[in-house]
């Protein structure tokens, strides 16, 4: 294999450290669990909760959170129609390269357009994009309006030309029709952080997704 | 911590886990190996040889092959300056989250610019960026011509509209000032790729990396 005195011969290419030999290294299954939903649905609460219950078991997870994309690889994108397809587009290719690399990559967006969702699934092997619908009730995210952007929207204050409209409002949110996961209100109760997380580690141990 | 009966109570975020914790798992130190240097100078066999060095000592690495994500991330991106300049961002990006995620990201990329290497750089924290160049004679690299690339640039092939320049021929490469490792001839001899990706772990080890 020795290149020396010989460079025309170092077109050789080392066959490169490949999926399952990096699954094997962390003795888990790389994937995407894609948690979707309106906002205050409780993503993000889902998304960091879960990631603590991974770590717990010796499981290697990874953040994606749409705001946080933002303010970095997505920092040139807008609002528009056009721009929300490319940042969850984008963020739908990180995620694969992330599941390529072994990890389960936890992406929270709202990504309200089934299109653009089934885009992100479309890119991973079969049954390695793992749906969770935040199916929580507009007016009890309204109500907790973490952000205050369900006020500003209902002001019309969130308007601006860029922007397309606000999910829930004066924007549609297309639920999933063949999610792997929803999480719901049980007898109208929501669910805490640790039952929901729960609910996502049941499945993906039931799937085989942590161990190699 | 419970939110049962109380939905309104939910805001409060679980702490996510932090870049030390998933260094604890891994045993080493998230970080950007950034490989620049013409086309045919080495990149991907260092990047292939280094990758599998690190994963015989337990170690988790992820190459961003710059041609590869030209295929996904990128595929919208053309070969404009702004459109390089934007490819090279977009990677800079990604290898930032993945040593956020605690791997050590080879990217390997021709990145001929000091300015677009030098915003990748910013991106990271103090010394986790790792510059290699490889610093391989311009007619090595032609006579290498892997790609068949010099010869079609030579023959002014491919001086489309869109297209810059081909790197050494019509568009410039700008070695790196203070790059942490050079990958050069010795006496006169092309390292093999063994060779290559051992001084780089040495490095590696010398500053710490391989443990957390």
């Amino acid at each position: 294999m020795s290149t020396v005195g010989n460079p025309a011969n170092i077109f050789w290419h080392e066959n490169p450290v490949g999926k399952a030999e990096r699954e094997k290294l962390l003795n888990q299954q790389g994937c995407v669990v894609w948690i979707t939903g309106l906002s205050g649905s409780g993503k993000s609460t889902l998304a960091c909760s879960l990631g603590r219950e991974l770590q717990s078991k010796g499981k290697l997870s990874y953040v994606l959170d749409g705001d946080n994309l933002r303010h970095g690889l997505n920092k040139n994108l807008g609002f528009s129609p056009e721009s929300r397809t490319e940042n969850i587009r984008r963020t739908g290719e990180v995620a694969n390269l992330f599941a390529d690399a072994g990890l389960i990559c936890i992406a929270s967006l709202i990504s309200p357009y089934r299109k653009d969702r089934d885009a992100c699934r479309a890119l991973l092997p079969d049954k390695k994009f793992i749906e969770v619908f935040m199916n929580m009730p507009l007016q009890l995210c309204e109500d907790r309006d973490p952000k205050g952007l369900y006020k500003l929207a209902r002001e019309g204050k969130i308007k601006a030309p860029h922007f397309v409209g606000f999910t829930g409002i004066d924007d549609p949110y297309e639920p999933p029709l063949n999610c792997e996961i929803e999480i719901q209100l049980k007898d109208g109760v929501v669910p805490t952080p640790h039952e929901m997380a729960g609910q996502v580690v049941s499945y993906m141990e039931n799937e085989g997704f942590l161990e190699a």
